[in-house]
């Protein structure tokens, strides 16, 4: 199990979503967020408006799927999220050992 | 080092917060998220109305503990998330390589 | 890559952040919590008042690095986020697969 973070502009999160269901991806979980990426003395815009560096408002998405499901869901997350300017976002990757759902009590691949 | 995070119902959180404290589990961040589970074209209620696949408000805690206490705050938590209904949560494991406290400096298990 | 979260002292954030882009690191997320360490019994002081075990606000900062960088950044926000009193604050190291850059789709150590 794998869990997938994507920090991506809050303008995007309802395109990202609608795309992850059609792609049969629907557990998630969205926290808003601030952040910065690598630029220094460059500019990124918000809202129509210009940051030199700074925390700008960010979504970020939570995903934990089977690690078959890993690529398909980075590549809908990109495709979806990107606009080929600066602030377009990340994804990072990362182990889950183990998954429990509540109501059930069950764990492992089947809870996810 | 293990890291426990949890996604439950916000209303659960005041009981689970107990239970752990009961348990011998203090340290936890707490976060107000928004979330979806694999339900699709299966309603979720919250406060006391049903939606369709959405984000609905949920609250994620974070435990960072020790490998022998991992099995015991799961089954608190999973005791006292529960529900029965649908949306009651998930919890996710995952492996924590290293811990600093920030008022001394020390850090691995004795730092948890 | 490593991805190291620390939970602050809200009111640490901005020193922090600005020694973190003195230090060369600057891409990182922040999100606003609330957490308990692992006083029981004891008060913690939150803005002049003193609290007993509950939920404080802190503030969570998440940073992903190449391995190399992983000892700067955690010695800088020791160095600039302690006070010395319960409360500073915690930092979790664990392990990241991969990251990619939204804008460009690169991968891998050059897109962190
Ligand atoms: N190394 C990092 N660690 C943690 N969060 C990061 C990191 N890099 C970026 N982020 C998060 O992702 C958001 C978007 O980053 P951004 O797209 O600017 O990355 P970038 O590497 O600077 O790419 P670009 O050159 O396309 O701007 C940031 O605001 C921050 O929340
Ligand atoms: N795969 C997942 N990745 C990330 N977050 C998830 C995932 N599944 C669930 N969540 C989070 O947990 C919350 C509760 O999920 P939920 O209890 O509905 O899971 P479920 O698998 O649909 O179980 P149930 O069938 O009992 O509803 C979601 O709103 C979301 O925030
Ligand atoms: N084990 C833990 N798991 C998850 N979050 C934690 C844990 N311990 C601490 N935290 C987070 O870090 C914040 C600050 O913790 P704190 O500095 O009080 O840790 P501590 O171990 O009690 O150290 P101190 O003795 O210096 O107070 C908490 O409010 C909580 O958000
Ligand atoms: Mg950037
Ligand atoms: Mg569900
Ligand atoms: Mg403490």
């Amino acid at each position: 199990m794998k869990e997938i973070v994507a920090i991506i502009r809050p303008e995007k999160l309802e395109e990202v979503k609608n795309a992850l269901e059609e792609a049969g991806c629907h557990g998630m979980t969205v926290t808003e967020v601030r952040g910065r990426g690598r630029q220094l003395g460059v500019t990124e815009s918000y809202r129509g408006r210009d940051y030199r560096i700074d925390l700008l408002p960010k979504t970020k998405i939570e995903i934990v799927v089977n690690d078959e499901e890993v690529d398909r869901v980075i590549e809908t997350i990109v495709k979806n999220a990107q606009t080929g300017d600066i602030g377009d976002g990340k994804i990072f990757i990362s182990s889950v050992e183990d998954v429990v759902r509540i109501r059930t009590g069950e764990s492992g691949k089947k809870a996810v």
